[in-house]
């Protein structure tokens, strides 16, 4: 491997690449045996030769390295067999009215962000939209914390205020004046908004927001983390 | 500060420290406020200027420290006016007929313990038992996840094996092949098992559940995160 594609793949632990590339990085057998059978196209795989000898990368270029070289290419604390480069999907289109679309207003931690798209996946819930101040979802962190969701639901960066202003649509939202989760009716298309744990929903976003839930607290936890707030109103959503 | 002192308190880095010492690690204004106004007793207070200029801490002891020595002492990133060390409390026997209990089976994870801790807080639960093998609640990553839950919460490293094998109350356990949350009653008292989100709960344990559930999924997403799986699981069981 050369100084430059060295440099190239060490370049992703800085966040101006994740936003500029056509591809973003990923790491470990478990996320690539999820991409490799998912529809997305990869670049370039990395691999050690155990792990080339092992999985089959139909015509994706490729290239051998030893340990030590993986380790240098890797963002991980212990690099993992094997990274890969994976080209950015295109936006699909999306007709919001047969679906619900789940929204997230300045979800800023990494981790956070991946468990809720890999929630949304497990959910059956394809995209997500988000603020711009939302973590990236091209950070090696969330790619990680998504155990491959990633590669089955769109998360597109967009102008929320704009969109739920403009949509007819019902807006769900969580805010602690909502009405009881227990109690409401979660519709089954429209749109469902997380706010950011400690600030919650902005008020440009509160105000399209059409049908609002709360979930109830038992016990004496300021809030509830927000991949946990999610799971919660998406479960009692989907066994209505 | 003498040198001893600055090097006991980075000590807390180290994990046999969490399990030796009597006392514990917590950092930030937001966790200081929930322990002063918790029953929890602080051995002392180390802050800026700033920090005890606009705090009541009674009577504890106290050290103002400037922002440099703060960030020797801090295991954050980025120290954040205040650290102190927290006795830790002891182990209160407990009726477990009368409440619900929740059991975590080997989540390693600190960050995933943590935000476990707060939601059983949300929802009223006050004691876990943890396996061996789970995260140190006294890692300063949990402390910190737990948002102040820590000092609500009692977590206790048990036999679990031998006190479900035990005991005759009611023992829930999330198995793929359990019965659907959405069709299951959950019983109001008895123990809650939450398992390791790759390994699920170990058979020593399995053979206790009397009541397997599973959350149903209807996406693709391989697991749910064991903390977002907790708080769905907790939410049915509140809203029967």
């Amino acid at each position: 491997m050369d100084k430059n594609e060295l440099k190239y793949i060490q370049s992703f632990a800085q966040k101006k690449h994740w936003l500029q590339e056509s591809v973003y990085l990923i790491e470990g057998p478990k996320l690539l045996e999820e991409a490799l059978k998912s529809n997305v196209e990869l670049k370039k795989i990395y691999a050690t030769r155990d792990w080339l000898g092992s999985n089959d990368i139909g015509g994706v270029e490729f290239e051998e390295v030893d340990e030590i070289m993986l380790s240098r290419l890797s963002q991980l604390q212990t690099a993992n067999q094997v990274i890969a480069l994976v080209y950015k999907k295109d936006v699909q289109k999306t007709d919001y009215s047969k679906q619900l679309t789940l929204v997230l207003d300045g979800i800023q931690d990494p981790g956070n962000l991946g468990t809720i798209i890999r929630t949304a996946d497990w959910f059956g819930i394809h995209h997500i939209l988000v603020t711009e101040d939302t973590a990236s979802m091209y950070n090696p962190k969330v790619i990680q914390s998504t155990m491959g969701s990633c590669f089955r639901v769109q998360v597109q960066v967009a102008d929320i205020e704009q969109i739920l202003s403009q949509n007819t649509l019902p807006v769900i939202g969580t805010l602690l004046s909502g009405k009881s989760i227990y109690e409401a009716v979660i519709p089954v298309t429209g749109f469902l908004v997380i706010g950011n744990e400690s600030k919650g929903i902005r008020s440009g976003i509160q105000t399209s927001i059409t049908h609002p839930v709360s979930i109830p607290k038992f016990g004496e936890a300021e809030s509830l983390n927000a991949a946990v707030a999610t799971g919660i109103v998406l479960s009692k959503w989907k066994m209505q």
